[in-house]
């Protein structure tokens, strides 16, 4: 078991702001979601192929966040993905953000998905999916 | 021939503001078709219904939007719809945002919208559909 | 002791919506932000003016998200929100999102805030507000 | 004078996308900024010190678009920008967006901004600003 920890850099633009001058919160949970998006890549999982292969999809079940500390406007953040949770028809990624430069952690995640069908139905992962996640599984006590 | 401007009430929210304390710009124009779909649906046409009955979806083709003045956090707004041009696959509004209270033009827009199927070519819009369109067009020179 | 529970409805516009064909999870934390901007509304607290007379914002710190089940385009929501903690500078709030023709249960979430200044320190919520908020607390047990 | 396109990467995650499988309209309004802020990035002027040190900000004040095809989720996008027009306090972009692979037009757009104050008053732009700018213009009948 060797484990893995996605790092991807997102830089933060207007779009993600709000009126109180940092990022909105709820974006933070778009930068997790590409960070993952990123990590499944990685492993060779494309997201839209398995959905038309297989069809397919992953939905959140559950996401704890904790908010340390806000980014701002034009900050480059590092969003980091660990897969710290697998079975069938689910998985849960352990996820950080860091502000690049500072190193300082902002925000901390735990978040829960389940694979299903087009109409939502709980459907147990595909073979080959579930192979090339489990050799990058990363559990929890090392994470 | 009747015409018809609808209108729609929308409360500005955190998550619609950006750093410059302002609503950031690309969110009016989900404030606009937030206003297009109310008017469609005053005239009895559900977007989701229109969907599954006749595998027909409403694309834009092309939005100029001029704004005016900015609208800020808690602002209430008023989203005004007319339908201006109409044709087989095509129709066309003319939008404003005003500030609700100072009656203040904010935003004004011309949106072309194209009905399409789901592999996003151009398909003739259902004859109910185009009927009931028909009878509150409000052509250009009185809107 | 009283304590409230606000409603809000929401509709579901094609903006909320992904490609999945349903709702994308990050938008239901605007929802329920929407819904507890107007809890804080109810009881005569208005966001702007807190900002600008005593200078003090609220800060996400920590949000627990069950997603239950998924909202679709066009559906009709309703978001409750119950405030079930409150000290100097913090606040908690139980939040609930239901489909409102079959009200089901979609959405549960426990969401945590803190008062800060702009500079993002953490700062007492002036006595006026504490104050308005006391009387509608809702302690845990009973939401 | 020389004349810059910028070209930026732009990869579609799920939060850009909508119901009807494709970015959400408003969305590519988005990625056209932060092409626009990678332009301004190149020439050593970022937005947030132009706020710091002169209090001078860029709103939009009109945008022509043209939606000719559809990006999807997972597409890698280019989305490039050129400025256009420029005066005291006021500067137009030529902006497209590629499918990068199958160098696709998918948008067309001109986009015009003014520089203002903080109170959102027209402001003269800094010399300097000015002055980098000047000298990536490209004036339309080239672009």
């Amino acid at each position: 078991m060797t484990g893995m920890t996605l790092s991807l850099a997102v830089r933060v633009y207007y779009e993600d702001t709000d009126h109180g001058g940092v990022v909105y919160h709820a974006n933070y949970l778009k930068f997790l979601e590409r960070s993952r998006t990123e990590f499944l890549r990685t492993l060779g999982l494309e997201l839209d192929v398995i959905d038309e292969k297989y069809g397919v999809l992953f939905a959140l079940t559950e996401a704890q966040v904790k908010f340390r500390k806000p980014a701002r406007f034009n900050d480059m953040l590092v969003v980091e993905s660990s897969l710290v949770a697998l079975s069938g028809a689910r998985m849960s990624f352990r996820q950080h953000i860091y502000h690049q430069s500072r190193r300082e952690l902002l925000i901390e995640a735990h978040v829960h998905l389940a694979s299903i069908d087009r109409t939502g139905k709980v459907k147990r992962m595909p073979h080959s999916v579930a192979r090339a996640l489990r050799t990058h599984l990363l559990p929890e006590e090392h994470a």
